[in-house]
């Protein structure tokens, strides 16, 4: 969705609105957010790093977001805040809104007769909205979307086109989802049969909570019996697959490509890898940080970073090393008899 | 698709339909299944695990499914039978039957003139059917769909909103597609040639057996010259990827995220974990189990559980550790070399 | 899309159009590639690997393509090239032409009125093209495909059906984007503050330079404020995951499931492996190759082969094995120690 024309503000404007203290002109405007290195006179970038010290010297940026300890690290006319790179961040919303809602149901959209849509809601072309579905109020529901029979999106709700809620799901207020996102697919429910799957029903849910965001071609699986709760303020990356029955608690962020198995529950506040792996029915708790590529396959209890990712090095060292471990056991075998015959005197001759 | 009003069903009716065995009174009715935990008195649920005893003990649900050795273990009305899971399964498809088709072409859905539909089928809004494209009897297109030109799909099978079937491609009967899932898009086929990728026209199609079923957002590539075959009563997982060529033998099963690269054989019955990975061009018989996580390099031609997955542990632990894995072989040689000075005596001073 | 009718080819038509050599009859015709196994009289095959010689003996082809040093390992008419995989490449494109445009926009499609769309382009059935969108020369867009407001797409480009590119990207010159691909959905751009994620808006576009293919449901994420680049040439395959600001050199190639995190930047000619992880703000020179399940977290400055992926083995040995990683620090030094009391003599009883 495109921006709307940009509108400049100064500094002391954007004072007003976030806060934070101005060192030099308060009367300076800027009109876009940039990078320190590709800044332009009516960009203002940000400094949040120490290695960035020479693009901060070099910058043409009209004026510069920094942390209390930076203040003095360039003349520009800057905003000094305790959180620069959240600052920035919400200079950079107000710079650039997403576009509003086009309030009504385009004419090639699909909208069952019993479904309940708000008047400022924005059906886009070609979506389709199931039996008794409710879109709230400055929803957007983009081209191609597909929203299940009984599915509810809450207010301020934006869906990127084709994304596809399954009957019966809740999202809720101020969530994004985008294109390709699949919300509530059948777990993967199978008993075994005498020599067949049989196919076990999952009649279970999604319930999404508010101000979720949920990246580009993620799936998350309705829960069997009961609800896949992804609980507020929890931001999933693309091409995440979480298992039904699973519970992600709030403000949890999970990096794209990782995978969460059924029944996991995922505490608060953790910080999830990419393409790393939560196996099914364990438990971890709130502020567990979990490292790129690691697979995780025991309840952790403890607050932490936990990593199990192996090194990578030039292919013919790896082939020697590799091959190893697959004698690991057997070395730790024989490290332990050095040990012992060490311990014990060499029998002497008689 | 939403479920039905949900009739009640006495234990006697359910054992007529089903067979098993009742203990207690078989005129206790049940309208839906549930966990023990979360069951009510209308509730029938499922024991299957020593591990959930104290919740079975406590259930409030108004009747239960059971093992043989399980029998005595509750005096609630139940249904022992020698597989409570698989019939807790088809007591569950009893209860929770999907949603019917609703006949008919919608009218936004856009069929080529050319195209077969069997009268009974559901051919969503929005949804696209090319060119002698042939959708069986009791088929449910959803909103969305796109079949390509040619393409054919069998008696009783469901495609849920926004699936896409290339041109050419067969899919049996009986079988689901969740949303997102992409049939016979091109296989990886390319070849250098003077600095520059040509591509290999991918001419092959995919064969799906009946009673498969594909997870949201799974991808399974044309062959590049011959077919990919999916065999009967495959179960796949959301978000695999299948590689052009790739033969999947009856009744396996794959967890979410896995990959199987081109030309891999895979048997039957077996069971590929999650995220998972098949080599190219290589064989694994029938039975094979393989872990979460596990790179799967040269066929395997015995049944049996393969892993090779790394263990996570504190991020410091692992720093310690992973770097070791660079030394290896090296500290191999090291124990060689003690082992081979101690065998030798250490040479007497003169 | 469907290919069209088959029309045969004399290898001296063949030889007129791609150049190499003749040996055998030149009058013979073929209208099919296929593998040496399946070839029918009428088909052509190429033999570039020794492995397959007893296939070459037997194949029921009509004729071959091979290489110099196999010019006589068959009697079949053939054609001698210096790369005879890239020879059968240009075959199999003369004989299977891509189903050409049809020029138009469908009935379904919906256009807005300040798109631009070329004359030859076709737009398929439901899709939607949006404000000031401009479709080039020979485009194809798929069913349900959805092009946002200013996206441009170049001449000659394929979009398969249930494709997403979002505002303002720029897709190159004969393009090929398979189904499910999402193009321009917003990096995983996140602040932390005060205990809840704030989003930072992602303003950048995604710029896709010539002949570049993309597989299915592969995700290419707009910049977060300068673009995200993937440069000509380069081919990705199906379900891979780039992050914002990540710039891919012309001409590399990365296989199913990988995952290049944000502001990495990959060199040219680099061949990327399935699954493996490119770990984000790295460089990667040209000329890497990196293996399959590889996670790569430092840069790379040297040409060559890089790989970290754990070897599999039975379960039961590598339950034994694992185990040990998580001592191998510790096993290390006791190595060390022994190395360092071998090397002083045992204390001597006094």
């Amino acid at each position: 969705m495109t921006r709307s024309e940009r509108k400049p503000y100064s500094l002391r404007e954007i004072k007003e609105r976030l806060g934070g203290e101005i060192s030099g002109d308060p009367g300076v405007t800027v009109s876009r957010v940039a990078t320190l290195e590709s800044a332009a006179p009516e960009c203002i970038a940000f400094f949040a790093n120490e290695r960035y010290l020479p693009q901060l010297k070099a910058t043409r940026a009209g004026a510069v977001i920094l942390g209390e300890s930076a203040r003095d690290a360039t003349r520009l006319p800057r905003i000094v805040s305790a959180n620069p790179y959240a600052y920035f961040a919400r200079v950079s919303a107000l710079l650039n809104p997403p576009r509003p809602p086009r309030p009504g149901v385009h004419a090639s959209a699909v909208v069952d007769g019993s479904a309940t849509i708000a008047e400022d809601a924005e059906i886009g072309p070609c979506a389709v909205i199931g039996r008794d579905a409710r879109i709230g109020a400055g929803c957007v529901i983009g081209a191609g979307c597909s929203i299940g029979d009984t599915a509810e999106i809450g207010a301020g709700t934006r869906l990127y086109p084709n994304v596809t809620i399954y009957h019966g799901c809740l999202i809720g207020e101020r969530v994004i989802l985008h294109s390709g996102v699949v919300i509530g697919a059948d777990g993967f429910g199978i008993a075994m049969d005498e020599g067949r799957w049989l196919k076990v029903p999952q009649i279970g849910r999604v319930l999404i909570g508010n101000d979720v965001e949920i990246g580009a071609n993620t799936t998350v699986d309705r829960g069997a019996l009961d609800d896949t709760v992804i609980e507020e303020g929890v931001k999933l990356d693309n091409q995440i697959q979480i298992g039904h029955n699973v519970r992600i608690g709030a403000h949890t962020a999970i990096a794209a490509c990782a995978g969460v198995a059924g029944s996991a529950r995922i505490g608060r506040y953790c910080r999830i890898g990419g393409a790393s792996g939560i196996a099914g029915h364990i438990t971890i708790v709130d502020n567990v940080e979990i490292s790129t590529y690691t697979l995780v396959t025991k309840s952790i209890k403890k607050p932490g970073t936990y990593t199990g990712a192996y090194v990578f090095e030039p292919h013919s060292e790896w082939r020697k090393n590799a091959v190893q471990l697959r004698h690991l056991s057997e070395l730790a075998e024989r490290v332990h008899v050095l040990e012992k015959k060490r311990a014990q005197p060499k029998r002497s001759k008689p």
